[in-house]
Formats: C-alpha cells, sequence, structure tokens
C-alpha cells in the first residue's frame, strides 16, 4: 500500500508540476510544515503535498487533476482562522492526506476605481495590501482586523470576516460584490463586474461567502470601498452594568452618524490590563463595566457628541474623551490589550459567541453563573462588540482537552437564540456543536446545497459538514 | 378529461380549505381574477384557484398537499413587480394552471426593538405599514419605493427590491438579517433571531434574497432598521453631460457623510415633465442632463455641503436648493414625475438595467445610437440612479410586442458588461435573455441550486430558469 500511494502522489506532483510549474508543488516536509499547522497550534494534519497556483485558470486545472483522482483538498489562505478551518484534519482512511490549495499566490491587486469606490482584488491580497491601496485613493476598506498583515481576501470571505466596523458598515459579506471563484468540477465562475445592483438570479457570490471553502475557491473578489472618515472621536464610559453600556449604544445610534464601534469589557479584564501592562488607570474609579465608542465622520462631530452625552446619565468622572490620534490610541489601549493579557495567563478556551442585543445583559449575568457552576474556580475574562451583541468568552482554568465549559457556554448561548459562532466560524472545532444554531432541516439543506456543488466532497471535507459523503443521498 | 381535472380540483379545494379555512380558498373565476393579471396588466395567465395561509404552519400544510400532487405553485406579495414574476404564465400542458400562493395574510408584524434596531415582519406586511411602525419608534426602514402601500415585506425579498436610497444602505438584501421559509417539500426554516453576526454555515436567507419564489415561499423577516435623519438637503444640477454628474457624485461621496440619492435624468425627460405637469423651471438655462441628489442626516451637513459645492465646477445658476420639506418635494418633482409622463405619451417598452458605473457614460450615448438605428424615429426618454449605475431605459414607438429595441439595448448592455436587471428582476419576461447577464456555468450552476431545493420544479416554474424540469439532471 505505501508503494502504490507513493507511486500516486510522484504521479500526481508531476502533474500538478505541469501546472503551476515545480517551484509551487511544495513535498519535502519542511516545506510543507508551516501550511500544515494553523496560527493558534491547536490544530494541524498532514497533507500530502502544497500547491500554489499562481491565476484562475491553473487552479481549475489543479481541480480537475485532483477532482479525477478522488484526492481531497485543504484551501488556505493567510492561516489565521481560530477554528482549523485551512489545516488538514486527520486523514481520511479511504482516500488519504488532502493536497492544501494556498492561495498566496493569487495577489494580483486592480487599480482603485474612485468612480465606483471599487477594488478588485486576488484571494491572496492581505487586508493590510488592500488598506493602503484604498489609502492612497482617498478611500478606506471598511473592515479592519488585528490579523490585517496576514488575513488574505481569500480567507475573510471563505469565513465572513467580522472586525470592529461592522457595526457601521456590517461585515466581509457586505462589502463583497462579486467573486471569481473555482467549483469542485474545476467550473470557473466570475462576477467582478461590481454591479451595485444585478437582480438575475440566484446571488453565487453572497452563497459562497462564509461557506469556509467547502463550496468553491474563491480566486478573486470585486469589493466595495468607503470614503475616509478623518475627524475621529474616542470615549471611554465606566458603567455600572451591561444594561447601561447598551442603552449608551442605543443612544449614540440615535443620535451620531459617525458612530463605527461599541466595544464592551469588565472590571475583571480592566485591571488585568492595567496590572499587565503597568498602564495608568484611565478614570478615577472602577466600574463593572466599561465601553469604548469610537465615532469618524466628515462633518465635526462634536456638537452631536454633546447632545448624545446631555441624554446620558454618565458623569464626568466616568467618562473620558480622545479627540487626537494619540489619546485615542491610549484609550483603544484598555480594550485592544486585552487579547494579549490573558494569553499571558495560560492558555484560554476561547468562544466566540452573539447574543440577540436585547439578550447580551441577561447573557453575561448567565454565563459568569454556567462556568462559576460548571468549573469552580475558572478565571473568566469577557469581551465584546456590544453594537452586534458579539461577545469573546475567554476561560482561564480547565485542561486544554477539556471542553466541559465550552459545551456549557455554547449551550447556554443556544438556549437564548444566541450563534456559537460570531465571527471564527464553524471549521473543525466546532462542527460538534453545529446543530446548537441550525436546525435539522437548516443542516439537512446545508447538505443538499454541498452536495449539489460538489458531490465527490473535494473542497474541505471535515469543515463545517461532517461525513459528507455518508450521508448526503 | 375535462371531468378528471374537475374531480382532481375538487379535491384539491376541499383539501386546502381543511387547511386555510373555505373563505381563503378562492376558486370562483371573478376572485381569482385580480390575482391573475399583474400590476402592468402585460403578464396574465390562469389559476386553478387562489390559497390565502394564514400561518407559516399552513404554508408547510398547503406546500405539501400541492407538491405530493405535483400542482405547481405561483407566489404572489402585493403583485406589483414589473416583468410577470407573481402572476401564471401559460399553463403547463403536462400539469395544468397552477395554484396562485397569496402570503397577503401573512401580515403579523412584531414590536420594534429599538435597542437591537430590528423588526420582524410576516411576509404579507406593506412596505409604507413597515415604514410607519420604524417611524413611530424613531428609526426608519432602509428602502423606499414608489409602490409602497402596496410592495410586501416577502416580494421585496424574493424580488431584492432596490429603490432610492440603494447608494446609501443597500438594496433590500442588505436589510434582510434573516428568514422564515417554507420550502418544496414544506420544510420550515427559521432565523428570525436577528443576529447581526452568525458564521455558522450557509447563509440560507440570502440565498433566498432574489431568487424570486423559485427556491422557497418566505413566511417572514427579521429586518435592519436604522436611525432617522431629520437634516435634509435637496439639490438640483444642471450639467453639460453624464460625466459631470459622475464627477458630482464621486465628490459628494468623499465629502459628505449624508449622502443618499443622486437621481439622473436628461433634458428630454425635464422638457416634458415640465409640459405635462405645467411646471415652473427650476433652473434659468436648459442643460442636457440633470442630477438630483439628497442628503439626509444627524449633523447638520450645511459646512460640508458647501465645501462639496466649491470643489464643483457649477455655476451658482445651474445649482437650486432646497432646505425644507417644501422645497424638497418641489425639486423632487422633476424627476418622481418621470414615470408618469412618459406612460401619458404610450406604452413604454421599460427595460432597467445596471452599467459599472464607469461606463455609465458611454453608455448613455451608445444606447441613444442604437435605439436610433434599430428604430429611427422612436422617442428614448432615460433616467436612473447615478450612484448605482442603474438606468431606466424608456423607449417609445415600437409596438407592444416588437422586441427588437429590447433586444439591441439589452445586447449593448451586456456588451458594455452590465446586467439586463438592476431591480426589477427576471420574472417571465426576460428568460430569453438571461444568458447576456449569467454565463452558462453560472446558469447551470443555478439550475443545480434549484434542483437541490425544488426537484419537482414546484415553485414559481417558468419564472427565472425555464425548463427545469426538462434539463435539471
Amino acid at each position: 500500500m505505501p508503494d502504490t500511494r507513493g507511486l500516486i502522489d510522484r504521479q500526481l506532483e508531476a502533474d500538478l508540476a505541469a501546472v503551476t510549474g515545480p517551484a509551487h508543488v511544495l513535498v519535502d516536509s519542511d516545506l510543507r510544515r508551516p501550511y500544515e499547522v494553523d496560527w493558534t497550534r491547536r490544530f494541524s494534519g498532514p497533507s500530502r503535498m502544497v500547491v500554489r497556483p499562481g491565476t484562475v485558470a491553473e487552479v481549475s486545472q489543479v481541480i480537475r487533476l485532483l477532482a479525477g483522482r478522488d484526492v481531497p483538498l485543504v484551501l488556505q489562505g493567510g492561516n489565521t482562522g481560530l477554528v482549523g478551518g485551512s489545516v488538514p484534519g486527520q486523514p481520511d482512511p479511504g482516500r488519504g492526506a488532502p493536497v492544501i490549495l494556498s492561495t498566496s499566490r493569487l495577489s494580483g491587486l486592480g487599480p482603485v476605481d474612485s468612480v465606483s469606490a471599487q477594488v478588485t482584488a486576488g484571494a491572496g491580497v492581505t487586508l493590510a495590501r488592500l488598506q493602503a491601496a484604498a489609502h492612497s485613493a482617498g478611500l478606506a476598506f471598511p473592515v479592519d482586523l488585528a490579523a490585517r498583515d496576514s488575513a488574505t481576501v481569500g480567507g475573510m470571505i471563505a469565513t465572513n470576516a467580522g472586525g470592529l466596523h461592522v457595526l457601521r458598515y456590517g461585515p466581509m459579506r457586505a462589502q463583497v460584490l462579486g467573486v471569481e471563484a473555482v467549483l469542485a468540477d474545476g467550473t470557473v465562475i466570475s462576477r467582478l463586474s461590481g454591479l451595485v445592483k444585478d437582480n438575475t438570479g440566484y446571488d453565487l457570490s453572497q452563497l459562497v461567502v462564509g461557506s469556509e471553502g467547502t463550496l468553491a475557491v474563491v480566486t478573486a473578489a470585486r469589493l466595495r470601498l468607503v470614503g475616509e472618515k478623518p475627524q475621529r472621536i474616542v470615549v471611554l464610559f465606566g458603567l455600572p452594568d451591561t444594561t447601561s453600556a447598551l442603552a449608551v449604544v442605543d443612544i449614540f445610534r440615535r443620535k451620531i452618524d459617525g458612530f463605527q464601534a461599541a466595544e464592551l469589557f469588565y472590571d475583571e479584564g480592566m485591571e488585568l490590563v492595567i496590572e499587565h501592562g503597568s498602564l495608568s488607570r484611565p478614570l478615577a474609579d472602577r466600574h463593572p463595566c466599561y465601553l469604548t465608542v469610537e465615532i469618524a465622520s466628515l462633518e465635526d462631530p462634536t456638537p452631536s457628541l454633546m447632545s448624545a452625552l446631555e441624554d446620558l446619565d454618565v458623569p464626568d468622572t466616568a467618562t473620558a474623551v480622545a479627540i487626537d490620534a494619540i489619546g485615542a490610541e491610549r484609550l483603544w489601549a484598555y480594550r485592544e490589550r486585552h487579547t494579549e493579557t490573558v494569553s499571558a495567563l495560560g492558555v484560554p478556551h476561547k468562544l466566540d459567541v452573539t447574543l440577540p442585543v436585547s439578550s447580551l445583559a441577561d447573557f453575561e449575568k448567565e454565563v459568569r453563573r454556567e462556568v462559576a457552576s460548571v468549573h469552580p474556580g475558572a478565571r473568566l475574562i469577557l469581551w465584546g462588540h456590544a453594537g452586534d451583541g458579539n461577545l469573546h468568552v475567554n476561560v482561564i482554568g480547565p485542561a486544554a482537552d477539556d471542553e466541559g465549559v465550552d459545551d456549557a457556554v455554547l449551550h447556554l448561548v443556544a438556549s437564548m437564540h444566541g450563534s456559537i459562532s460570531a465571527e471564527h466560524g464553524i471549521g473543525r472545532a466546532k462542527t460538534r456543536w453545529l446543530h446548537l444554531s441550525r436546525s435539522d432541516s437548516e443542516i439537512a439543506t446545508m447538505r443538499a446545497l454541498k452536495f449539489a456543488l460538489d458531490p465527490g466532497d473535494i473542497l474541505n471535507p471535515g469543515v463545517l459538514l461532517t461525513d459528507q459523503r455518508l450521508t448526503a443521498d
């Protein structure tokens, strides 16, 4: 058997090399290794080889070659995912390890069209490069993420990336005017003309967004840009509870056009960040809850901010305002340093959940009770995006392979009609809990769509939907 | 045969009546008639009967009954479509006339959730009622249309309705957080929890948006609302050409946060509207091209408007500004009265196309040449949404059944990478031209999706995709 496999793989290597050139087929284990482990280092699996096609035509040829041999593919962009969706899992006993298709060489970036405020970007273009191109034309790309130097357009589309400005501009889905993509049979679909209005049948581009590489390989996208907003104000509020924070969000939404971020965190996180970073205290007193809001606009937002502050019941001593870049960065630090601070305490169980905004305050209380009950002594640090109902639940204490707290928290989320994944996706990590967010009917419908477009389960098998080949019929 | 059909239909009537109550199964031809003719009166066809279920459970039972008998359904909301998508076509020789399923009784409207700025609306809720509910909570629904008193939430989702504010808020698709829908086998899918972020697999709600009733019956939707923007300014510019109008759009996009409409029209339309409506001339002189822009914001937009006007090369004599409601209505009239004015001249051939914004100026010149060449003496009146590249092409002269001009214009659109339908959809009217906007691969992919979800072609057969039963395999 090993000999047969070796022979097959050598032929596959030669055939792929004929498509992409031998430099772009990586077989040596040292070269493959960086592609086989994900950013968290929690997820990894073996691959047969890595192929890096440089054009959509090459992607199509590669997929035809692999599909014809029943060899599965794992798709990889910047490999910054957190749920194991971009690296191999355990090899399929029947089909063996997958080939990793890296989109890194699909890095063409077209000129910014400032009349339509759009740009066409290859799947391998990083977010940082896209942002720089938009900026040089006096525009901005509406999605921003901490992983901007590595995360790519293709991966952000496959996972429907979120970030800080969803409140104002929506997630990646809202920026995608169309994609160029290769289906599991090698068919190329191209929707790059950038039409804002196009009611001519099913929106195949939107179907691909968030499908985690299971329906198609995105090779390029036509993306929406927005005008830059130079007038920026950041405000940090100290508040008694989550309900008060949501009241601030409500008033800001009604009163301030340029309202674009509302980041929520709590006393335990603030104190850890201050201690870990040796930061000065931003407000005179400690508060149970904090909210960082950001406004960015073309017009001077000061009058409407003053009007909103008058409507709030927050004392001056619990409010810090920054109107310049240095002050803004200083205030943002209390929220942004949560991730590194928590990681310094140990290996956190990181859950990324959304609740209906109207249930967020109840959830915050319930999740504290639930974690204390399941794992007494665990440390719980919460932060998130108040405007979207998205809370990052970080638990330190349980062993890495003890999923008891994860299971309890995700069940609590489901009981309150939330989603078990706000931004990160299902990947390989959360497939066992998918039924908490999606009904049997929905999962069956997803399977039917997957089977319609990828009947051989070639694209990212084991991601999102498991056992596709056994149950779709 | 007629007797058999009559017997089958009587049994069907009884079975449907057992689900909805006899008052909601309309068999009498006088009662059926209003459902069998569309708003344009160009499209009509016979139905067996009309059924008006009042709950999602009833919709599911109705669909199971019909699918079990291989009886096709036509779905109907407010019946304000313009492409024959909501009324029967010619009866299928094998299956006979369809049953019309009216969603008018699915008219539940939930309370406005002002914390999350969302509302749940039944498919049968009219746009006007939705707008009024949002307004009473100090919010607004972002989509507005002339047919607001009749158009329903379900129909607007099925057709991905556009309207005046797409430039700012996107089309109906961008407002849909989730749908409740019934699939062709009676399965109910419910995504009404209103989660802004939910990355747990394929977005079935977005797949249904714009599918023209061919994939599912939408029974309700969770919809996004936005803050009301009380400070409104309307400006009418007289301009030398389309290129100048697009330059205004570009500057307004960069300089003014509250920019929300940019409506384009031309000298021939302006002169007809002035004459037909006995209106006074809004500017001292005639101009080849006009642009109506609207700004609405919370902050006072005057300073940024002044700054934008300084950047423009438009003389004061070619600029009219309205800062109050009466003035705004007066300026809007020159654009809004185009439809009635053109209808008064004859029966227009109405084409609704989008071009990439960067090609819009070229298209405007080319379409004049093309129409004059195909039908010398035809009158061509153009207007549209400059920010979206959407132009409404109205041609008066050719007979109603002479599609020569339509065919030439749609081919021209395709040659310039535009879409043959910006807002109206494909319906029954444009199926013969679908290939101009969608590649063979895309049409095959759409067929595969249709077949996966509705293998019996029960839902809206003949709409969007024709001959589904013959070719899907």
